[in-house]
């Protein structure tokens, strides 16, 4: 790609993208919701970023021969649901979720959090991030149903978030305790391993950059916000209180900013 | 008291001190242990910051006439145990907790955290902090026997903890879910009220300067490091994981560093 | 004063505060210049910290009996005259000042600087900041005329100024460099003396609250940022390179946000 | 270079190096005295991270066949000398400069710089570092003599400088005023062509990973943090108070952190 000075802006309607193989969209939410359906609509294959058609597959509705919408997921989400399918492919359905985030400031976009909040402060919740946590971790977690026109949702996977805002600039950090619905539950050290094991989806299918593990777990006290990659993932203690529970700490870092 | 240069200092023997009412001491742990327990058999009233007897009542060991020891708690549990039992005094027994805490790194003493770890970063993990939380927990929550030779703790009280160090100068933040015994539990609301009307004992005892308000329920997206008081506490969302549980986010300013 | 709830909010206009001795605004720039122009030909005595008039003495202008406007200054100037009057006072005018300040982000208001500008970061610009510095100095370390008309600009003072922004929530700190006219310059030692025992116009007036010492120096490696007062200033080393200059280093702690 | 586990360690005599061609010292100063100089009289090539033989060009007084020292300079330093390499190429001899530096906390090494000293707050003096900034500058712009024994220091070069420590992980930023002896000295626009245009030894000479560019000249409200190269510097303004003087902020992002 040349200087950015070269690169060639078009109107934004589906009839100048005819000739593309796949759009990229990261339209802000109030302008994604007509734009990009019109270009889907226009049988273009999308990639958004934007949160408005995330929990609808739409390509049955439209009879579309080629366009699609591929809408990726909330960014504190994400880092959550790779250990967790590494953890159900080994041992069976998670049934209760318990995860509190430390997000860092990327996650609000630019300007977003104001330094006079978050320097020398935890922001103690994040207005509408517990919801995204909830229901898009069952969404991604669940399937697609027979006929490709629906998705199915992990329903039996009951998950509670507290987000907080932290000062840092990128990568998440949750501390996830979760009980197993199969008992005997893993122990500690076979929950380490499961996640250090797991070959995760874009890697078997050789999609072009994969993470070259899906996931890493590291001693308890390393530095999280270094390793800019997939995901960092530790596993630390026993826990006491929930009986057959893992707990996790889960760090990802993302290096752009994904809502 | 005068200036600094004023201050008379004395060598660290019971024998210097037996003019004192009563004798505050900040040793570190190492020194703590030995010359803590000669003032103690002594027959000195002393109030502790070390963590050497936190969980052990030394006064009937020693037939002491008018000597104990007093340690004060680890600086992180101090800002659940009010919240805690505001909450038991209204509703019952509480049965399993999950904190998450984020804590300032005021709590490590100093030189304590280097920068290098905390800027732009979470340290996932506090060694030795975690366990601290559990049995603290159960100690203060608990009572004194009848005789007031040994400490009942809540036993049936079951915490879980996670432990992370954040950019913050001094006040710690704790993310907790709990469950209590009685059946139905309160709502979030029931339990926003509860913390609100609390008196604590301090109060309630006229104790020198106790908290205006033993807990303060605030707005979720409140800034919580600038109230240095005793204890601000926040109760956001219905959770929908854990049946029956209240979730309450805690922030506690606390303004010296205690273990 | 009351709870906010029992405030009474009166119209902005001079009509309707004509029984105040004094009217305190706080208004931003885009409102300040009509309506306090307006309060002012009221006859009103309106203390200002809007940046429109400050460098105008307009009592002259509009004959007025009672009315005046006093403005406050730029927020990082403010930490600069103390210091300099004190000198000044003692080894005759200063003739040129380097500065460099590292400004906390309360200075921009809110919500001001974003956090993904500032964390890990120096901003190293402020826009209009620096001709501040550099006007508002002479101004303040100046005079009033004999008819008491118009300010008198210390003009010979000339001030280079480079403004930065860095991680700190609340108190400027600046690193200057500084020539005085009168020779033989005075000695480091000498310089903070000067500045430990100047008494401000605020302590000898009997102002109400003024600072109990106007200037502070401090071993070099202190903490800046702690000591919420009025200026907190150091002295270090003997500079090298400018024959004749002392060098100080000025941190001051304001609590609020002026501009 | 294979897993850190297959490393292989050796005891730290020169005898056991003699089939290295280099040898690269990341020695503490205490140990570095000792040990560099028994390399280097065994004749081996050092690179030293040490400060110990920074300012002593050795190779002559032990009539060395093959070995030598090389030291680094100061974290601080390295990022002014580049651009005024790049000044003094185009315009003569610098004769005055004012260096205020804002220094990471990775100059300090680890554990380095406590977290309670550095969150919020400015460290307005570093032991040590003013000087290194004064001397090694004008060796490091100086020259060697021609009979390749000792360094020719650019004496008429006076620095002054302040340094300061930051909440800021990697990369100083310095703010530089300097006086040109020749005059007139250039415009801001002749300093900024100059520094955009300057190629470096480094490049000249075609070593091994030179940077793309010596300097580069950034918009003066552009974020200093991310760009980890080599040296990132910015114009801005024209000085007022320093008559003939180019006024230049150096922000330099180093990786490592070198003393």
């Amino acid at each position: 790609m040349g200087a950015v000075g070269e690169l060639v802006v078009r109107e934004c309607k589906a009839s100048k993208f005819a000739d593309c193989d796949v759009v990229f969209s990261g339209l802000n939410a109030e302008d994604a919701e007509s734009i990009e359906m019109e270009f889907l609509k226009a049988n273009l294959a999308v990639f958004s970023n934007a949160k408005n058609y995330r929990r609808d597959p739409l390509r049955e509705h439209h009879k579309l021969q080629k366009g699609f919408l591929v809408c990726n997921s909330n960014c504190a989400v994400i880092g959550l649901v790779i250990p967790f399918a590494a953890l159900q492919a080994r041992f069976g359905p998670v049934d209760q979720v318990s995860v509190v985030t430390m997000q860092a400031v990327s996650g609000a976009g630019y300007p977003g959090v104001p330094s006079m909040d978050i320097l020398d402060n935890v922001v103690p919740f994040i207005s509408g991030e517990e919801d995204k946590l909830e229901t898009e971790a069952r969404k991604i977690l669940g399937a697609i149903n027979e006929a490709k026109t629906a998705f199915v949702e992990q329903d039996q996977l009951r998950v509670s978030a507290a987000c907080n805002r932290v000062a840092v600039l990128d990568g998440h950090t949750a501390c996830v305790s979760l009980k197993f619905k199969n008992r005997p539950a893993p122990s500690a050290e076979e929950v380490r391993k499961a996640l250090s094991e797991y070959v995760s989806e874009a890697q078997r299918l050789g999609c072009p950059r994969p993470p070259s593990r899906a996931s890493k777990s590291l001693a308890a006290t390393s530095r999280t916000g270094h390793s800019r990659g997939w995901t960092v993932t530790s596993v630390a203690g026993t826990p006491s209180a929930w009986d057959g529970c893992a707990r996790t700490r889960v760090a990802s870092s993302i290096l752009s900013s994904w809502h």
